[in-house]
């Protein structure tokens, strides 16, 4: 059965979604936060009250997604890779929350050989009713394109500029990374299984996308934004190659006002976030 | 208050505890369990059944021991050291389970300066009531002794040998290590903040010692066991140096027939599991 065009517009019932300190601190290390960020990853240091990674909502947004896709019709899962992924956050996370998500099917473009699912998504505390974050993502689906529909937007708003970065941050994954990020959530066999790995077309298995993701947030946020989440307004960026856990992350930043353009590449210089772009509050 | 000596032979009613199959992938990687380890990190690799690492018993053994305790009398918990710790497995334990845990004060001993407690745990299966594991410790309470008792035992029964080990595994620790085993139970800040473990009298962070038997227990499984939980029947050591998260840990091991007598070093050439004795099953 063929995705369906129509299902843009469409809304998902409100999921409801709960996280604890624990979940917070579990996220914070499978990003690979460590001793030097013990707000992130402690909620017992003195004097430094627990914080929560602004990119911790991701996961939020993935959690109330199911309820927009079943609209899309049937697809093999297995197909599905992770395009653009947007975080933009009202203030920063508590570390203990229950938040009402809804999501919205913004568009399904056809790409040819794929298709492409955008959604945005929306998170309200259950209690005040009151924004904390929106997501947006865009979905590939290999093998669902040539539907007949529209190609959608084609290339990035966002422009890497050619000269030196202001700021780089480098940080390691551990071989072990995926194994410790996956605890919160993604259990996904393509990051564990070598097995299923090889099935999907790769050596061994990849790390998360959403992980890279994480590990290039702390770098936001700690450069941009002084490791304060108070002040780190959204981040978005393109998946454009896989990571494997032990890589070494470059995250690259060109700093204009409260906008950063950045991007993320490995040791084997393949840039693995692209068209990245932050904004923070001064 | 002085410590009652009289607790001796008070058994604390039985604790309930149950556990997913989340909380023995949080241990084991918190014990240093990676890739080459998947049986015991993931629960979904293909023909790889999931498996509990022996040691997550302790950390049972842990939970139900504050009823027996409370027959002791108060005393300064930052003063309670972990001496001696020992599982005795019936099989290999679930990746979900539910137990009832009996703890009995064995002996409180005068070592002058210090009292010690002997713990003995119990845990049978909830439903069918068929006994899971056994725990001992034995707790350090610096600043107690002096009350007149009984020293109790001396010395160890374990002799290790002074010929060279058959059997040597060494093991890296992270130097986030800590801030990840920390996550299955164990949040005493000595072993996450700086401040509070200087306070101690440590000049950083301490690794937690279950941490460190852990990381033994493994080597033990590997080596003698085939890394088969099944043949894992019991651990016992002695905690004797503090481990630094990033330190590594060299198990050496001296089998005869199915016991083998083990110690844990780090690089520092530091002894930091003495008279340590694992049996197996062949």
């Amino acid at each position: 059965m063929p995705i369906n065009p129509d299902a843009v517009g469409t809304t998902s019932e409100p999921v409801e979604l709960s996280w604890s300190s624990k979940d917070c601190l579990l996220y914070a290390v499978g990003v690979g936060a460590g001793t030097d960020e013990l707000a992130f990853t402690t909620e017992n240091s003195q004097n430094v009250p627990q914080q929560v990674l602004p990119t911790f909502a991701v996961l939020g947004g993935m959690a109330g997604s199911g309820g927009a896709f079943a609209a899309i019709g049937s697809f093999n899962f297995a197909m599905l890779v992770h395009g653009e992924q947007g975080v933009f956050l009202d203030g920063p996370l508590p570390p203990e929350g229950k938040v009402k998500i809804t999501n919205r099917i913004a568009g399904i473009y056809d790409k040819g050989s794929a298709a492409v699912v955008a959604v945005e998504g929306e998170a309200v505390d259950a209690g005040s009713g009151q924004r904390l974050y929106r997501t947006t993502s865009s979905l590939f689906i290999r093998g669902e394109g040539g539907f007949g529909g529209d190609r959608g937007p084609s290339g990035s708003a966002v422009q890497i500029p050619d000269h030196k970065a202001d700021h780089q941050v480098t940080y390691h994954t551990s071989p072990d990374q995926a194994l410790v990020y996956r605890l919160s959530g993604d259990r996904n066999p393509l990051h564990s299984d070598p097995a299923f790995a090889k099935m999907a077309g790769f050596d061994r298995p990849i790390l998360h996308g959403l992980c890279t993701y994480g590990f290039t947030g702390r770098a936001l946020l700690h450069t941009l934004c002084d490791s304060d989440p108070g002040r780190f307004a959204s981040m978005e960026g393109r998946f454009s190659k896989p990571v494997y856990p032990g890589d070494t992350l470059t995250v690259s930043m060109w700093v204009d006002g409260d906008v950063a353009a950045f991007r993320t590449e490995t040791q084997r210089g393949e840039v693995v976030i692209d068209a990245g772009r932050c904004t923070f509050r001064n």
